[in-house]
């Protein structure tokens, strides 16, 4: 193994009943040197699509080599495959339910196991703890250096969910909210440089765009949360370089009735 | 001390006033390379029934040699002793107030301590903050290869709780809800084991047990959450083997008045 | 980097939403071997008052050469300064707001930086994340060796905040709320060395000084939580030195109608 190899956990499992715990001590038993990296254990309950727009802005923070261990499963005990991933050195394990369906539509290069090799899991599995009985154990033994191919069969086909993409003609951009965080704030899947470039190429004027949905607009983006007042609207690229709409110390999405899926609107004013 | 060695932690500190952050500070001055695995945090505030029975499931999943550090402890700044505790090769640190009752009465060989050594606390011993001055510490010279006699007297009486077991006749098993977790499942004290062997020995069949409890009932259990209709109630051996009521996407504690120490009959139809 | 090399995380930004997974990758890229422990993350959002009260009262319970990162920063995206600190041998990161307060007041020898050396950061930098950006490097580049003062210039005049102490008179101390914890368990800024010195010079008794807020009072200090009943209020000095009032069982905050700024006199009765 190779010395500070990393493990990251992404799941809908919660912090409050040992399942995280014991998964890490699972995994230890098979990589004794492995350290872990909390990414998040509080998403919405069964929410595939938070879970692959987490895992898909995260990532690549991490160093390579990382292995990525994403369980949001609601179809535990039946009989959805388990898939092993590699992607730019980093490699991942999820159910095959469509969480890693970003990574299928923008990574150039990605190699796709159906890990299906019970060599690799627990002797005992459980009907309704896969993420410690099978998903645990596949990523300890990849961060002890087990090859892609030994966990099982390369596949064409994993599922996808459908997954929005921001609509752009010349004088609109459509877009969607896919993520709303603990402050309440609406992430859009619209990044920076694909908004920069429309902007650009017809000559808009970045405090001349209006921000449009369902119940209100505002007319230009700001550069941080503290420019408007408190209340105010805020639309902003956040960290991860994508439109949110927040609400300076509020929650945006209950002031502006957003939620998963809301559709926002772009225009030049 | 062990390469990797492990100490997991088990308290109803939570996780935002530091608490825990600084007994892990104690505890890497005392023994600078060990790794933590947080079991919860978040348990019910001094519910000694709740640690007892998520140490009992958990702790076989580590490796042998793991530290388990387990502090739910309503008498802090009383009398109460504090105890250190091996079994196959696990080591346990809690306050005697039953916390372990699960192990004495389950495992075949243990060993107990009264952790009355002062050379193994902190110096400086507050009346409200054992886990950090006493408990921490008595952990962490386990981790770094004290030995356990070193820490104090053994004894042969420490605390026991009532802790419930399954009754079982000819025609019934009566058991108990031990455990009720985030999602509202509320886990029962009858494991699978026991449950099989009174199924064959009597020739009963798994599709027609009847459960009940005090509003409702139901026939047949099932393989895994998925099984049922979102809102149906689910019956099914959990991750740790216990029999478990669910209800598919809500809470089962709450749509069928469940709460810990509620009873539950099991019959032949 | 030195063995077992420590970064304690002291944050508002929650556990849910991958910030502070995404923080640890960033200074696992620098600093390959380092540990985190985290303090909090859940503090109160933007409460600078908070993270510089938990701050001051824990950090001395690590190794020393740790460095902790404290990410509190309602001025992300404003010109306030990125400061680095060194006292005793413990390194500080933080915003300069005020959260390293109570170390600029109380700590003998202090080296302030302010951190305006871009090479120590990530190359780009967002509007809104520089806890990823700027301060976890900063962090990462101590926790690796670099000198404090690679990382800027030396300043005197940090920001502060108005941070409270306790007014003692001959027949009087008057003090307030400065932090309430999860439970609701009411702390103040008197510590147990000035009142016990408040305490014998004047020749007091323990049991006879009265504890006054703003809609009751009570006589006498306790040893621990558990010397009351289930409901009453307690006075005890709480692990950490400072006296605190406490609901058995309950949330003082609540119950007394306490929150933070909220004056407590003592007196002898």
């Amino acid at each position: 193994m190779e010395p500070y190899q990393i493990i990251t956990l992404l799941t809908d499992f919660g912090l409050r009943d040992g399942f995280i715990g014991v998964m890490k001590g699972v995994m230890r038993q098979i990589a004794p040197g492995v350290q872990f990296i909390d990414m998040s254990h509080e998403l919405p309950h069964y929410s595939i699509i938070a879970a692959a727009f987490l895992n898909e802005r995260t990532f690549s923070y991490f160093p390579t080599g990382s292995v990525h261990l994403c369980v949001v499963d609601p179809g535990v005990g039946t009989s959805r495959r388990m898939l092993v991933m590699e992607t730019r050195g980093h490699r991942f394990v999820a159910p095959d339910n469509g969480l890693l369906t970003p990574l299928f539509d923008t990574e150039e290069k990605v190699e796709i196991i159906s890990a299906d090799n019970p060599r690799y899991w627990l002797e005992k599995i459980s009907n309704t703890f896969h993420g410690r009985d099978i998903f645990s154990p596949l990523a300890a033994h990849l961060a002890r250096g087990v090859n892609l191919h030994d966990l099982g069969q390369p596949i064409t086909d994993p599922v996808r969910i459908p997954y929005p993409y921001p609509k752009i003609t010349d004088d609109q951009i459509q877009c969607t909210i896919v993520y709303i965080d603990q402050f309440g704030n609406c992430v859009t899947n619209l990044d920076q440089n694909t908004f920069n470039h429309w902007l650009h190429s017809h000559s808009y004027l970045y405090s001349r765009i209006q921000i449009r949905w369902e119940t209100g607009q505002l007319v230009g983006l700001s550069h941080s949360y503290g420019e408007k007042e408190i209340g105010d609207v805020v639309a902003v690229f956040d960290g991860f370089d994508h439109l949110e709409l927040a609400v300076n110390n509020d929650s945006a999405s209950r002031k502006l009735s957003l939620e998963l899926g809301s559709s926002i609107s772009i225009t030049p004013v």
